[in-house]
């Protein structure tokens, strides 16, 4: 017998339907939505959430970031960077992401999450879920990496970098593409996310321009 | 160079000053707080979690429970019942208590939870936090035992069973304690901790009698 076992209670004192419970929705239909932000290293992902999240909570709207460097210290601490272990991080973001979408949150992914398959598998439970690919070329985001990652990686002396030695699977149909390559700026991408939101239902549309077009 | 750098953007296209992000609480004060139940498997953590649950939501609060086990699949597989381990599976549990309870969900927490340092730590991040202890002696959980589980761990033929060869904890100074040893029903001890939240002033105090006291 596993040790795992002794979780289960042994004995509950009475039969209690379980109202809820991690894995069961609230009764209400929550307002709360995903963004999922997905690309390269670099790729401005970052920047653009941070964009956004701020607009999102001026209109009010509870946000949560969830950035994948900091889940990876959180909740991920000890998984490295294989298949297996990238997946399990982006699973454990996505439940996270699941959680909160179901208590009226909008929780906002910033991972690289390399793998389309896991990245529908968290789209397909969580349902209200806006993927946005931040696209930009390799050969730019190697040009603009003060920290010279990119260019080791290329000549071998780091593993396991997404877009260059470890693959990169791009979104087939995201609800929304940025540019990161100069075509855009950041707050213009962080307007398209926001337009998609605004057609979408999932925010409510503002009157007239948009506060980021406008500043 | 370790390939964990990769994640750092190497270069942002420009300074923005990151106005959240995971780790950082939202600009309000949130009106979420944390409930954590400690105890032995077995004692009935569950039990009052599903009749508080029900209640909170009754009264419009949003709710999410964090059970053991299903954390442990959701956030923790591959971790063991080492002290190491226990401790990971908690502070992940902590921190996903903590991201709800400030975007102003009620975070219920049903674990074991063996360790007071630990619980503690949990406790000082998160701030709004309330701890139950669900106590039963130990002859209690085994007679009621359906599953025989403490006999087996009694027996050494289930090894690290919290209570029996693994130690527990108990609170020194738990904001409610709660007795299933066939002192108080569950709905009572579910009506304790409802009581201390309208005490502490994070839920609004009914008028006249509890809920579940009129039940």
């Amino acid at each position: 017998m596993s040790p795992a076992d002794q979780n289960a209670s042994p004995a509950p004192t009475q039969t209690i339907h379980l109202s809820g419970g991690a894995g069961t929705a609230p009764e209400h239909e929550s307002t709360g939505f995903t963004i999922w932000f997905t690309g390269l290293s670099g790729a401005g992902k970052s920047t653009i959430t941070a964009i956004l999240e701020r607009e999102l909570r001026q209109r009010g709207l509870r946000v949560e970031v969830l950035d994948g460097d900091v889940v990876r210290t959180n909740l991920s601490k000890g998984l490295g960077f294989s298949k297996e272990d990238r997946d399990t991080n982006i699973l454990r973001i996505g439940w996270v992401c699941e959680v909160l979408s179901r208590n009226d949150v909008v929780a906002i992914a910033a991972a690289i999450s390399p793998y389309r398959e896991i990245r529908d598998q968290v789209r397909a439970r969580i349902g209200r879920f806006v993927e946005v690919y931040v696209e930009a070329p390799l050969e730019v985001l190697a040009d603009r990496d003060v920290k010279g990652l990119y260019r080791k990686a290329m000549a071998g002396e780091i593993k396991n970098f997404t877009g260059v030695d470890d693959p990169y699977e791009a979104p087939l149909d995201p609800e929304v593409v940025c540019y990161s390559d100069g075509r855009e700026t950041p707050e213009q991408s962080a307007n398209k996310v926001l337009a998609k939101l605004e057609e979408l239902g999932y925010v409510a549309p503002t009157t007239g321009e948009h506060v980021l077009a406008a500043r």
